[in-house]
């Protein structure tokens, strides 16, 4: 039997075609007029994947680099800040602002929820002093988002508190508007939506974040975001970018534009998103993050006496798909699914049933079919109308 | 919305990655070690991919071109042959032996029906001057199968009558024992089962069929077997090979071998086959071939009230899926789905979902998720056990 390995993991995620096709061309030396126009092709099609007219700058680094170049950059040792945490990743935030030496508050809330920006409010309120906020969008190891539109309401009115967003797995996969909402640091990872291989990471710097930056104290010297700045305006990094990273993600951020823009990646996951709800619920596996799912990832709960772990291993056992499993406090508890990145909907159908004929054999009961239908049914709510007949993407 | 595009035709089929890959290698030439060396591996592995010990060639052309070399060499200008004709494919065969001068004797079943190999029998023992029968073991317009196990017993025993088998949709996905069976003449394609692109042609030729090919009177020069055999004896080719598409088949048979040979292509194609047979039977879309249906494609009939071309188009704007309408007499009537080649259980059952989805646009009536119910049954009746847990292909 033919099983293909599928990834359905929250990153890395597909590879576009386009996306191998670059990857497979001729390096590029990269201090030419070539690359240079390809680099600057790239910041402009960022910018709109990001929705803002502010920088964009591009490093050679995983999605982590990414959270702490923008960390490093717009605190100063000693400074206090708030970190968000609600999941594996929010802790990640709290480590690196302790790694460099930052007066760390953490606002916690049980994993598969999300920290009510009230709370946000109450506690920027009590400390005036806290030069930043540190938030995911989409935390990866619940599924849960967090609203950073309500976030960035509080933040914007305050002028000494930066509003600064991991969205390396919500970008793409739910509306980000970055300079609308006032966020000041976007941070973004190649291997999410944009269907890239890991290796880049993007972040959106606001004009009061450069000012923060300009007279920052903190160590850094790859991660240097003036040196970027200065650099990048001209088609260049400071240093080797990853040549053939920078001239797929040309490609993938043209097949975005070719498909109408991020608000249609964003209703494609939006989409598979609602499918596997629906599909989930039928079939009795709960929601993580019941209250606050996004749709970048969705996390369920097996059904009562089923294991988590022998249905990811069923399913790529016996059907080549990779679910993500637990992290953290929920290691070995549930399972995700990806929405963000390369999916469709055929994709996100096939693996449902094949989820359907997994949980049969793990001894689970319930009518065949019953999650497809109410997945079909979802799909009917989101797209209610045949779409025009031009294949995309 | 992300639309991938996906084909569902009985050929080309979509290509593997180790293919994919294969073909993007740089350029070898042709008549060096390292070549001959690809292209005797090659042949070792179509031996086993055709069980017979007999001589496999390479022929750089399209499945066509596998039949007329066939017809051409093992039947001389004025000889008598029958052709078995139950679709499009079979007035091929009639086709090609009318432009050599045969005398074509038709012997016709009506499309999605397969010709009895009793009236194949009574026909040769009305005639033993007949040279050669010419049959598909696939007719990939109807999804019909002929019997070639029993035809094969009917041609064995008359040591003047040859069976020629056009193989190109049909080998890799329904059991085929060219030996065993005593077929003298197979004929595949590269496009079909092996998941390559076209342009390869590959033919096993029987004993019995060299020497009718020895002293055969039909024009030939580019597919002159005998010329081929010699060459090919060697690791090479008569005429310049197609390079590429034979590194590309080296991949392609290791992709076979490493999943445990043909048989599991075999039972891969009847899975998907039955899964697809269930759901439509579930929806009410009557099989075209409801006796003699075959395991390379299925062939549906819309369910009453909707028009077939309109399930074609909706599956490709909607969802990116191309599946086949009719051809001929079945010219906007049915559509065709591909079970052969490079096709997983979480690919059918995604495009049997979406199907769903395009039945119900188009006002059909029925239960969302009946169609997967019966396909998730179907699976479980073919494979009652989940399978170890090696990831294969």
């Amino acid at each position: 039997m033919i099983r293909k390995p599928r990834l359905f993991t929250p990153g890395p995620t597909p590879l576009h075609p386009a996306v191998l096709e670059a990857m497979a061309r001729p390096i590029l030396h990269h201090r030419t007029d070539e690359f240079r126009s390809i680099f600057k092709e790239c910041i402009v099609g960022l910018k709109s994947f990001l929705k803002t007219q502010d920088d964009v700058l591009v490093l050679a680094c995983s999605g982590t680099g990414g959270m702490e170049a923008a960390l490093a950059n717009v605190l100063s040792p000693g400074d206090r800040m708030v970190a968000l945490v609600a999941g594996n990743f929010g802790e990640r935030w709290a480590g690196i602002g302790k790694a460099y030496g930052m007066e760390v508050q953490i606002l916690k809330a049980a994993w598969g929820d999300a920290v009510p920006p009230e709370e946000v409010a109450r506690a920027l309120d009590a400390d005036p002093a806290i030069k930043g906020v540190f938030v995911q969008f989409s935390e990866s190891s619940t599924g849960a988002r967090h609203d950073i539109e309500a976030l960035a309401r509080i933040t914007r009115e305050r002028p000494g508190t930066l509003l600064v967003v991991d969205a390396i797995s919500g970008a793409g996969a739910m509306a980000l508007e970055t300079k609308a909402w006032g966020v000041d640091v976007v941070v973004v990872g190649s291997q999410k939506s944009l269907a890239l291989p890991p290796g880049l990471a993007f972040l959106s710097v606001s004009a009061r974040a450069w000012e923060r930056i300009e007279s920052g104290k903190a160590p850094r010297f790859y991660f240097d975001l003036r040196r970027e700045r200065k650099a990048q305006a001209g088609g260049e990094s400071a240093f080797t970018p990853a040549i053939s990273n920078m001239v797929a993600l040309r490609a993938a951020l043209e097949v975005v534009k070719g498909m109408g823009g991020v608000d249609s990646l964003v209703k494609n996951a939006g989409t598979l998103a609602a499918c596997t709800r629906a599909a989930a619920g039928a079939l009795g596996l709960a929601l993580v993050a019941p209250r606050a799912y996004g749709d970048a990832l969705t996390a369920l709960h097996p059904p009562p006496g089923v294991d988590s772990g022998a249905i990811v291993k069923a399913l790529k056992s016996e059907f080549g798909s990779t679910v993500a499993g637990g992290q953290g406090e929920l290691k070995g508890k549930i399972l995700r699914v990806a929405h963000l990145g390369y999916y469709d909907t055929t994709d996100i159908l096939g693996l449902l049933s094949s989820l359907e004929i997994v949980l049969h054999r793990l001894g689970h009961e319930f009518d065949f079919g019953a999650g497809m239908a109410a997945a079909e049914r979802a799909y009917f709510e989101r797209i209610p109308e045949a779409p025009p007949a031009k294949v995309s993407a």
